[in-house]
């Protein structure tokens, strides 16, 4: 019974080294829509070839979650199996739209490692890259774990800490060729805030909730060939299945249409933290506030810099207790840029 | 925080107002393939391509439901984010097959206005057109809605009642472009009756019950695009999410395959009412009576108007109490023509 | 209300008697999203139009238990009715890829009619055919199901008991027209185990298990258009849904990827039973044993002969108690070929 897939543990990671990450997957139409029987999603570049077209595009590409998620599932048997904790993302871009008929895999690069001062556990740093089938990088971010050491005896290696930014510099974004908000429609796009109408340190509260079922996040996390089995066997979790975090990163970004319909793509992921975890029968809501604005190197498409806050119930505005910690209802504090038409 | 959208009440509303709702939708095999896993969907035309071939079309069609769904999703937030009673339907049609790849976008005029007599409410008629990608309209129809004031010093305007047809004509009724039950497959439909074989006032116990789960009619509703919180939201419906009334349509009519397989497209919606509300764990099932029959222009393809029963557990097959009101159990009572060989 | 389908009762078969099965099916890339959704399904094949391509495929087929489950499916209403049992599986082939847009219909050929000694019962074989849009066979294999009688004084018919195989021979097995592993890539498939690194005896315990859901079972049932009440109607069935067993099969299918990634076509069925029903909220984990090897006609292409077994929470390996008869929490014990990379 030795075939079968163990996991990388602490000790088998080294700063250089790049994992192939196994299963390519081809994404279609039917990922589309099942993308938008899973979440509220409505940004209607994503919903209508006729936007898109509009939009200076061939058609709508996948939603850009969506392509993250596919990326990401990617490296859970590599990566993630004996995590213990998912510790941060950085410098995360999407490169180049993904549409019906991609095919994606994905490497990842060890960039640092650093044990822990136990003994047991240890920080792992990859840059993960998904690629297309024309070996074009789609989307690159950085993720960190806490992985658990196998052998308590293997030695601690030189530790390197990698420098992340701490968010993405405007001039970092790329833009998709051909994108051009010039005939842009915002009847169609259901709001007609532009780049223009949003302030630095703005807040929206985006009103609509969700309460999640078991069945819809399982749905969701298998077609990202994401098969850890915390989110899956109630043997393992007898108190309810853990909730991929990608689940609600899509939930609150698609209730995120209310109030922000135009922030169109996501190009940018500066930092995100999955602050409690999220279990069946959880209600997510969503907020967001307005962190940066910057032009684009493309006249009429700004870029915004948003933190996306998911809670249980909606509340609280104030993210963390006076110890700094995350108050126990925030489920999700993400940071990312968008592009707008300005 | 006022970026979002309040949604309109009564007294934004006038007639003569045309609504153009936000974001257009493609539609694609992933929504059809969604179809048939949420709905016991059997019937011929809209299953196999082959089929609808051999009946003159150039592929199946998206359901007829289906497309109505995805049209009605997008007057939510214009129509029916504030309403208190979505109070009926006439004079729908189905003008054109959408077929995967076709871009839906809708529009509503303003038909009718009347203010109740507390001062507080109102109806508002609407008339609202689905188009595709060539700017056809492939579905209209007319829904009225009682929907709150918010201002309840706005003056009530002069009230406007559109005078509706009880029926469509089958003169109304537009048979698809090309068409043709020549070369009809009824062992590959599934039953050998034919519309000469059903009799007005004949009525068909469709047998065959599904009790409805969360995670579904939330898949489902989700995919129309409808967003309204009553149907996800458990915080805001404590005592369970509201199902959409359209996810009891299409489950009531895919049972009606059952002892109806031929009545192939739905191509006209006299009339409907969601009786009572349906919940998560309720069993639907269906019966249908024959309404009417009529020849349409097209040799070979007759009409049958049909009444289509939803109840929660099969009873009872008496609609109304003495009081004339809808007893308790029965979910819907529809009123439509669909076309079948003759 | 006589025009429902009632079913087929056992003395409405005769030996010889050609079942043509209604509603054909075309298969698109929305049901190949939505049995990635439904299933940790991962072999590579079926998951990426490149690797399939690599393969010497045109593109990633419909997964093979999907194309079964869809000829299965249009089966039911002829065949299980009114089955109180469902008996056995022999002489199953995979004889051409299913790809979307291929068009399904089943034709089924009764075989065998054995009326059990208590008179009321009768034990039907069929042997059923699969067809794409071209008449060609792409599956066929023999089920047996026990039926009710419904007319008790119905003579019994001339016992007939066809000569079916234990298991195919290694000959009979069909590989795909133009599969080819000679550059078949070990790291994206996810194992480097290649059929030479599997024993006859040997076991693998897939290690990961699904509690499965109601939503689920019902989505994937529903979508291969069986629509058996059993598996959906509460009022029927008070103390759960029975979850169909072919919903088992390609659950425990999908699992084994953890130990059998290079498993990856299923081209025989040699026989298969449903030890004990499944309900939602069992945890279903599967291990396999390797019970034959065999080389096929095409060099490089090895045939794998595995055991698959599924249960509810992962115990036990023993799969029957002294007197012969299934332990309770075995749910499935399938007998199946596959074609591996020598």
């Amino acid at each position: 019974m030795a075939k079968t897939n163990p996991g990388r543990f602490f000790e088998d990671y080294s700063v250089g080294q790049v994992l192939h990450h196994a299963v390519p997957r081809t994404v279609t139409d039917g990922e589309r829509a099942l993308y938008h029987a899973l979440y509220p999603a409505r940004h209607a570049l994503y919903s209508s070839d006729e936007f898109a077209r509009n939009c200076g595009l061939p058609q709508s590409p996948i939603d850009d979650l969506a392509a993250f998620h596919v990326v990401f599932g990617k490296t859970v048997p590599d990566i993630s199996l004996n995590a213990v904790a998912n510790l941060g993302y950085a410098e995360g871009r999407w490169l180049k739209p993904v549409y019906p008929g991609d095919t994606l895999r994905a490497e990842s690069e060890v960039i640092g490692v650093k044990e822990n001062s136990n003994g047991k556990t240890g920080v792992v740093w990859v840059r993960t890259r998904g690629f297309n089938q024309r070996d074009e990088v789609v989307i690159e971010y950085v993720r960190w774990v806490m992985v658990r050491k196998s052998n308590l005896d293997a030695p601690a290696p030189e530790a390197v800490v990698p420098d992340l930014k701490k968010a993405l510099d405007p001039q970092d974004l790329v833009v998709p060729s051909g994108l051009d908000f010039s005939n842009y429609n915002f009847v169609q796009s259901g709001e007609g805030h532009r780049w223009g109408d949003y302030e630095i340190g703005e807040t929206i509260d985006h009103v609509d909730g969700v309460t999640v079922e078991e069945a819809e996040h399982m749905l969701a996390t298998r077609l990202w060939q994401n098969t850890a089995k915390v989110h899956f066997d109630l043997t393992f979790r007898p108190d309810g299945r853990l909730i991929y975090g990608g689940h609600v990163i899509s939930m609150a970004r698609a209730l995120s249409f209310n109030g922000l319909a135009n922030a169109q793509m996501i190009v940018g992921l500066n930092g995100g933290a999955h602050a409690n975890p999220c279990f069946a029968g959880d209600t997510i809501k969503a907020w967001s506030e307005v962190l940066d604005k910057a032009q684009t190197t493309v006249p009429g498409i700004g870029a915004i810099r948003l933190r996306l806050v998911a809670t249980k119930g909606g509340e609280p505005f104030v993210l963390k207790n006076e110890d700094g910690r995350y108050q126990p209802n925030v489920l999700l504090d993400l940071d990312y840029w968008a592009l707008m038409p300005v």
